[in-house]
């Protein structure tokens, strides 16, 4: 695996690959990779030649009273995993490479961003759609990889794609489980042995609308107010949404037809976890 | 040459030719074609094996008070000119193919707007920028050509490119002159016979301007100053602006080094006529 920090030398060594007639997977992150990029990586690593993965915390991503300075980093480690997942290139530019000046042009989400975890965060999906068209114009892949952890994400790169009509398949992963259920996550170590045992509930609950909804309930109150009750009265979080929309679109929805997502947020004492199921009913 | 209406049959065309190492060249037009695009047509065959126009009358770079309906459209004859410059493919789709549905994402041009005739169309070049990626994401050339003498979109496409490591080298082509320097345009049949006697003074004072520069006056105001003089004394014309920034980044300059550019425009009659130049000074 080639580490590379500069996008001409990241160009230069794609070229020869392109000219090969190589397939390029690309998985782009902000590193500290744990087993949901490992899967993406498993993923382009199976179905392309070459597999690129890119660790850039992106500074236009994050808020000002967001955690950019404070974002975990760790290459090393990173380097490791993402060599055994059987990954190419990793490309790690610094801030002054991805943006050698202010950007002039600026790229605004109109829909998809205001649900979700992007209510909370405005100007957040702006800053990704920037990065991305810059990344996917500097490694030109035929697939991207994301997980459907952050389905809003998956959404919004949708939106992006379409709209521009980027020439990169978008494949959008399952999210990895423990094997009790719990979506991966790398804030599931800063829930309390207690809280541990109880976050599974969510994605239970999560099933059991699926498998209402496939047996009729089209009523998304019904739906919304069964998942609140299995979390409230069986763990210790907070709910912070339930929320049934379209998907990819993400728009509300008068009845549940066609393919639809249902999304949670939970806040425990010291993480909080979102988990989602994407549904399509009537098939 | 074959005339395309969608976007699958263009991909699908230069796909068969890029697999074979042909390059593309690529001249994104809203047709009604005349000398300035038969030049670049005729650039674009020259540097690459396979050359493509569009012509798309693109709504999204319209004002609510401009012309979009009215823009003068003639498929049949365009068509003639394009495969006499040589054009292989020409790309002709409809608004519906371009945009299927409203755009749920836009991009905003923040530098470079603001200044001459950029100051009075507000969100033009945002709709500029947003076709010009679709168009690159479409026809993935290798060289793009546009006019000099919409010096301010060749600026606001060298920023868009930049800004997002788009991979197409941008080529600025010199405006095409009538024998007595008057920059050609569709809109110089408009000039009654006297105002076209006179409107080549436009171009003299612009290059009277150059000679000045290149002998040592750095001083903007003077430069101004004395091409309005001959503007006003040999002309008919109202002046609309004379502008000097720098290129092409457009920015006003504290002394005139580097490359900068002087712009006109002149309103006649019935006809505003816009030129420039561009001056490397120090050289």
């Amino acid at each position: 695996m080639k580490i590379i920090a500069t996008i001409s030398d990241l160009k230069q060594h794609l070229k020869k690959e392109k000219v090969n007639g190589s397939t390029i997977g690309f998985v782009p992150t902000m590193g500290f990779l744990h087993e949901g990029h490992v899967s993406l990586m498993e993923a382009s690593k199976k179905e392309n030649d070459v597999s690129v993965i890119s660790i850039f915390v992106n500074p236009l991503q994050f808020g000002p009273n967001e955690d950019f300075e404070s974002y975990p980093r760790d290459l090393e480690r990173d380097a490791r995993i993402a060599e055994n997942a059987g990954v190419d290139f990793l490309f790690a530019p610094l801030p002054e490479e991805m943006y050698p000046a202010r950007p002039s042009i600026s790229i605004h989400v109109k829909d998809r961003v205001d649900v979700l975890c992007g209510s909370k965060r405005e100007g957040h999906f702006d800053g990704v759609a920037a990065v991305l068209t810059k990344l996917f114009n500097i490694v030109q892949p035929d697939r991207v990889y994301f997980g459907l952890k952050d389905a809003q994400q998956v959404a919004v790169v949708d939106g992006l794609i379409n709209d521009f009509n980027i020439p990169v398949e978008l494949r959008a992963m399952p999210t990895i489980r423990e094997e009790d259920g719990l979506a991966k996550s790398s804030r599931n170590v800063r829930l309390s042995p207690d809280e541990r045992e109880m976050a599974p509930v969510i994605y239970q609950s999560l099933k059991w609308a699926e498998e209402a909804a496939k047996n009729g309930v089209g009523d998304e109150a019904a739906l919304i107010s069964g998942i609140k009750e299995r979390i409230e009265n069986e763990t210790s979080g907070e709910i912070d949404y339930i929320e049934i929309y379209s998907y990819p679109s993400l728009k509300k929805m008068d009845v549940l037809e066609g393919k639809f997502i249902i999304a949670a947020a939970v806040k425990f004492s010291d993480a909080r976890l979102i988990d989602n199921i994407i549904i399509s009913a009537g098939a």
